[in-house]
């Protein structure tokens, strides 16, 4: 063992979960709570190295992740492969919660439930903390880890939602955003957004309103900034019919669309149909979903996401696939905080291919575990040079935010209830809901 | 910039290239000749770290790595991605040799030339070098810079060739391996192998005596070794109709025949007319040929090899692909001496995957170019975990073989030429030959 291996030996690891603040953010499920888990790893080796992770917070895989961290203690940070063989022998059937590997009935939001994409979600926290780990204590950032950047700015999209003015809760949290429920509040969200960061790509999640009223919003979105960019997610809340008909009347007018309707089949009549690009954070979120979308031509952009694929590393063996066989990147957010934007960031530095603007829900977000949270200006951001990941955990911020989760029952996302909450009688809806 | 960083900065390249005993092991296309070019690569950093790469000696690869040497220095050698863009920025069909990019009517043994191949060959050359001098400046092995080996043990197979008691040169280097041209011969060579390195597993390259004669060599090893797992390579030398015949006859013998014949298309009516597991390293040379492969079925093992594919990341994200579309893995080899070889057991350790054991020809190897030359042992190498590659330059062979190579006129390989020196009449057999 030379002596930085000797370094690198894992003394602790502790899991954090936290509660954030989120806006009253729509989409075909529900709304954002006001509060929402996230949970914040540090990995410590025996010189006293950090190195710093944040993934899910929901209540399933914060157990499991628990769980798994008792075993990383005199392992090597430097040697987040490992991490794969561990996941193989500990995450079993008859360990794991049988939700997070089975699928329940009806739409799920974040695509299908496998025991890879479980293996592949756990890894990935601990595969970020080992690599900012390991930037630490090599002296190199991480993306030298990972064979050096290929660019050194990440676009970022102007993550849309149409959104209430505030949260039902009386004792929720409030932002300046105000409502956005039309064309007209959407195109003012934008104009905001771009005016605070300089955006230069634009994206509606849509599957809120009939998709008639949504096609107004593009069109709106369209007609106000014609130069940039711009795509459209329903989240998979369309039949393969009202799919075909509202590509055929944005053509022209957006980049690509995204998960219109729900199903790898499906996505392939639609583009077959009408020709236009299709992304998915939903029909292809594990490797072994590939094969079939390349067989039936279902889409034509992947949105990454280290956090369910796998890490960073794992994100640029994604891309190698997607470049093999001619589909363009880009990359998908849940909110976050600063250190899964850091690690989002390094994961598009090092990624070859076509890549276009990434999402982020970073500007809905108030609030940062990191000392110094990211700008976004001119739309992007620019890939830290600093050793690790380049951040710093605001320690104060994190003992506030974990105290916030221990006095409140919030365990899990949950848009449903978030939404009974305004209506009782609301009902997640089927899918194809329009 | 970090003091490591700042340390890792090219100083200096130096190409060197050599020449190599090789014995008179035959093939399709003709016989080894008694001498191969490989160029030995050095990168210096500034602060006098050194890093290792060896590659393909043949001329107008020599020139192209050469010319490319000559951008590296003011670099850093912790950020080898860079140096696909560098390719692209330097390697253009104006500035190659024509012969590199474009494709020789009729058989080519190393398949299909590209300018995706030549980048990736030159890529590969100079990532591995700066793998290893990484891995020297940060004190760690090259797996820990490819996050961590998977495998402790490299499993290689027994490659057995026919071949000739000697070369037909008056002052070619001479052997105690004896002849091997009917199946006695080829199992007689097979126990010495096995005795020698205690190999698990057989390899026999074919294309050189007609099907049945080979079939009958096949078929002895079969019974000599009934419990190793054998394979068999033509090199394309076979129709369609012949491949199938040999793959029916051999059904039970083999765990998968190499390149019976050339085309994807080709191959896979191979396979679906037999259900015989197919290899190639020539009818998928880089990531472009992969999707129709894919499509029509034509292979079930992939065999890597870093120096075409792009280097050791490269290797890991092929392994990738492989894996996404259920293919196997092995690892092909030429003549080569232990450079080659650490980033061969490096490049297998890293890949995840189902590998099969790998190639190599270092059992027909004589010389060295590296201080402790690899020892095969139970047919296996293990993973050196000592900083970079874990080998150190023998500086006095290096240069006995540079006075080799600066004292004799060959440039290239060129088996055709070396058979035509015993046959005059011989010519590169046009394929398919039976």
């Amino acid at each position: 063992m030379t002596p930085a291996e000797r370094r690198s030996i894992i003394e602790s690891v502790s899991v954090t979960p936290i509660l954030i603040e989120d806006g009253p953010l729509l989409n075909m499920q529900g709304v954002h709570q006001p509060y929402t888990p996230r949970s914040i790893i540090e990995v410590v080796t025996v010189d006293g190295t950090t190195g710093l992770g944040e993934t899910y917070g929901d209540s399933a895989v914060l157990a499991v992740i628990e769980q798994f961290a008792t075993h990383l203690p005199g392992r090597s940070v430097l040697t987040p492969n490992d991490l794969w063989a561990l996941a193989a022998e500990v995450l079993r059937p008859d360990t794991v919660p049988a939700k997070l590997v089975e699928n329940a009935p009806g739409h799920n939001i974040f695509g299908d439930n496998s025991m890879l994409k479980l293996h592949s979600t756990v890894v990935s926290a601990f595969e970020v903390a080992f690599l900012d780990a390991s930037g630490h204590l090599l002296g190199v950032p991480v993306h030298a880890l990972l064979g050096g950047k290929v660019r050194d700015r990440i676009d970022f999209a102007a993550y849309l939602f149409y959104r209430w003015d505030a949260h039902p809760q009386p004792d929720a949290p409030v932002d300046e955003w105000g409502a956005a429920l039309d064309p007209e509040g959407i195109v003012a969200q934008a104009a905001r957004m771009i005016e605070l960061h300089g955006f230069r790509s634009l994206k509606l999640k849509g599957g809120v309103f009939p998709p008639d009223e949504e096609i107004a919003a593009v069109t709106a979105l369209h007609e106000a900034f014609p130069e940039l960019p711009l795509r459209f997610d329903p989240n998979g809340a369309w039949s393969v019919e009202t799919s075909i008909r509202v590509a055929r009347e944005l053509e022209g007018m957006i980049e690509y669309l995204e998960d219109p309707c729900l199903g790898r089949a499906e996505m392939a009549e639609v583009h077959a149909a009408t020709g236009m690009p299709l992304a998915t954070n939903m029909c292809v979120t594990d490797f072994g979903e590939f094969p079939e979308a390349v067989a039936l031509d279902s889409i034509q952009v992947l949105l990454t996401d280290h956090h369910y694929w796998g890490g960073l590393r794992a994100t640029q063996q994604l891309a190698a696939v997607c470049n093999t066989f001619g589909r363009s990147l880009s990359m998908h957010s849940n909110s976050h905080l600063g250190i899964s934007l850091a690690a989002m960031v390094q994961a598009a530095a090092c990624a070859e291919g076509d890549f276009h603007a990434c999402d982020t829900h970073r500007p809905w977000q108030t609030e940062d575990v990191i000392t110094r949270p990211h700008r976004i200006v001119d739309g992007a951001i620019e890939v830290s040079d600093a050793p690790g990941l380049g951040v710093e955990l605001d320690r104060a911020e994190l003992a506030r935010l974990h105290e916030r989760w221990k006095r409140s029952d919030v365990r899990d996302r949950d848009d449903v209830a978030a939404m009974q909450v305004k209506d009782p009688t609301f009902v997640k809806p089927a899918v194809p809901h329009w």
